[in-house]
């Protein structure tokens, strides 16, 4: 089955927003087997955005279009699709009700006249309702077998309702139904990562398995069609615990949701651990990820961005002679940052970057990328050197993803 | 003129990577007054790229095509224009040359065979230097007066090359030239801005102004069109006084590439004053943000990141009173963190961040998105009250930006 996008928004040949929405869609698509061709962004023009749907329309199985389902007068997807379709708009009294209880909820109660084309749909279409706005989403089925489904512009609106509507549509509009679970690497290289499964990549049918590479991540797609969800589960199953045997601690979840902070956030959380962090050249990065997770006030302590000498020396205790004879940017100076975080905070565990982010401030003993990190667990510090390639952003990325997964294989090598 | 962009690769269209360069190249159109209508995302396929680059060369004047240009058998963007086109390929040496220095320097030292692939070019077209990889871009101009540019995929690669050569070439093909000018704009919400100068905007014609949001500012694009620079830029100039009048304080730079991070850091610089930072529930990410610029180590002497109320009267000599009558989500508390950060670092300014970033922990007397910003500048500090909407990412991304701004406003209005 052949997919096709259609974003529609003159902000975004303006511009003036990157499309999120694309990439998003695009990968749903290739989770669910579905063969995506073209992606097409077009403004907010009767004529073109006419042109665009109709040629999608003769192209493909499936065409998806998001944007433009608003209330103002630039908004003529639905009216554009139901004139490529020959098909009219009828008001349709449930979304018009939704609108008015929306509003009743919101801070704004007055509903201006232009909200109600929002309850206009196609007719003969199937209406998705919208949890986080006033658009509801369409789908049409047409008489040449063609399904075109109309989404909202927001990603806050979008997303959540093809995660809930949508993805189950297109999931039983297949010959078979598909399932997928992804198994979550970090601290491996995706070229690494892949030569230790060449054998199946390459033996692979059904289920198959995509990698994808992400800053000091890989994340590995299992999916398996079939008649039925639970066959496809049961295809995707022995798949996904070999990947866990292959690369066993490397693997930090097999949960689509948990991000690497999370995880790390709930290690420390089954162990009872509390947290402190010294940075360096991450300025706060790390901390920063830390604190992504909502409820991680319950293991962090406190946190030190020493970027001067007097800072480490003041706050974590590093000594003037380490400072001296190795420099700050060293696997000593990295050691008693890790120490000194743990001990001034009286924290379990803590963990220290030190490094140069460029694009000054390299030499040839020490270049641009060179990265300490140090960890402490239970007594021990355990300190890596990193030599991570790219600008000034991308070290600290790097350095901020190396250092999550070394406190995560720290805190499993004491603790379980 | 008419501009199409066509975004080729299958990583795209699996949604492994989000197009960040289609954003850019879309403003960039803007810019030069150019009407961009149509983004097309086609992947490595030979038949569906060229039924994209006719159709592409039938409805527009100039069609950008970005990737597809390295040396695997899936880069066939060339190939492929070459043949819509009825054109040749023939070997560039100027090309090859500049691939074997690029290799002499790099630490690959055995350049593969497929290497030499980058090196042909489309007959009698304009060949443009990568700087920063191995594939050139190439400006094609055909019979029929369209122009195909192909530039490289990498946006470390095809960025520097639009500015530097790829703007001034469509630049000079425009019946005009243009010239703009960036007026940045911190700490105002949109719609108040627009308010501010609704007469400048229904009067225009030449110069034009186009608003960008951003999280916590808005840019102002100001355009000119004439038949040379120099009076393109006489008709800039004006327009920026105006606004620079306007908006007074609020404008922080007109340097186009200047972040507002920047110019905090300049202004640090300027009057020689060091910064220390106490963050809460931005956990890190605003002193991240300061680092973020180079050579930001010459100001900022500490940062502490005090999530819980124990840090906050270590590290900051937060009262424990103050911290029971108030909570740490404060008027009271964000004042007696600056002060702390600023005093126990001895530092000649201190921010202070302390906020419920959500999801958990709003009540209805303080609820998710309250954010208390502290600023010691000159022994005085300055408490402002924010109410962020939004989820967590919002709530922590509005707190750094008018945090950034703050801190600008404070020493401003102390030692300007």
């Amino acid at each position: 089955m052949v997919v096709e996008l259609i974003s529609v928004g003159t902000e975004l040949l303006l511009g003036n927003i990157v499309n999120t929405n694309a990439a998003y869609l695009s990968e749903k698509c290739a989770e669910l087997g579905m063969s995506l061709y073209y992606e097409v962004t077009v403004g907010d023009n009767p004529e073109r955005l006419l042109d665009a749907v109709t040629t999608a329309c003769n192209r493909s199985d499936i065409v998806i279009l998001t944007g433009g389902l608003g209330p103002t007068k630039d908004d003529l997807t639905k009216e554009t699709v139901a004139k490529a379709l020959n098909l009219s708009l009828v008001e349709d009294s449930h979304t018009r009700e939704r609108i008015e209880k929306y509003f009743e909820r919101s801070i704004y109660k007055v509903i201006t006249n232009n909200n109600w084309k929002q309850a206009e749909i196609i007719e003969g279409c199937k209406v998705i309702d919208n949890d986080n706005g006033t658009a509801p989403g369409l789908i049409v089925e047409t008489k040449e077998d063609k399904r075109v489904i109309l989404l909202p512009g927001p990603p806050n609106e979008m997303i959540p309702m093809f995660e809930k509507d949508i993805f189950d549509y297109l999931n039983q509009i297949r010959p078979n139904v598909i399932f997928s679970k992804m198994v979550k690497i970090s601290g491996m290289g995706e070229s690494f990562v892949e030569t230790q499964i060449t054998d199946l990549i390459e033996a692979q049918s059904n289920p198959t398995i995509a990698p994808y590479a992400k800053c000091g991540e890989v994340h590995l797609r299992v999916t398996a069609s079939a008649p039925t969800i639970e066959e496809a589960k049961k295809l995707v199953k022995p798949v996904v615990k070999e990947l866990k045997e292959r690369f066993k601690e490397n693997v930090y979840t097999t949960d689509e949701a948990e991000t690497l902070e999370y995880a790390v956030v709930k290690l420390l959380k089954k162990y009872d651990l509390t947290l402190a962090t010294a940075e360096s050249c991450t300025g706060g990065l790390f901390t920063g990820r830390i604190v992504n997770v909502s409820g991680a006030s319950d293991v962090l302590k406190e946190g030190f961005i020493t970027y001067s000498n007097k800072a480490k020396k003041k706050n974590l205790d590093v000594n003037k002679n380490t400072l001296k004879k190795y420099g700050a940017v060293s696997e000593q100076c990295a050691k008693e940052m890790a120490k000194g975080a743990a001990i001034n905070t009286d924290s379990d565990v803590a963990v220290a970057i030190t490094g140069i982010a460029g694009p000054d401030g390299g030499t040839d003993e020490k270049p641009v990328g060179l990265v300490y990190i140090g960890c402490f667990v239970n007594g021990k510090v355990t300190v890596k050197e990193f030599n991570f390639k790219g600008n000034r952003q991308k070290v600290r990325d790097n350095a901020v993803v190396y250092a999550l997964d070394l406190l995560r294989r720290c805190i499993l090598d004491n603790y379980k």
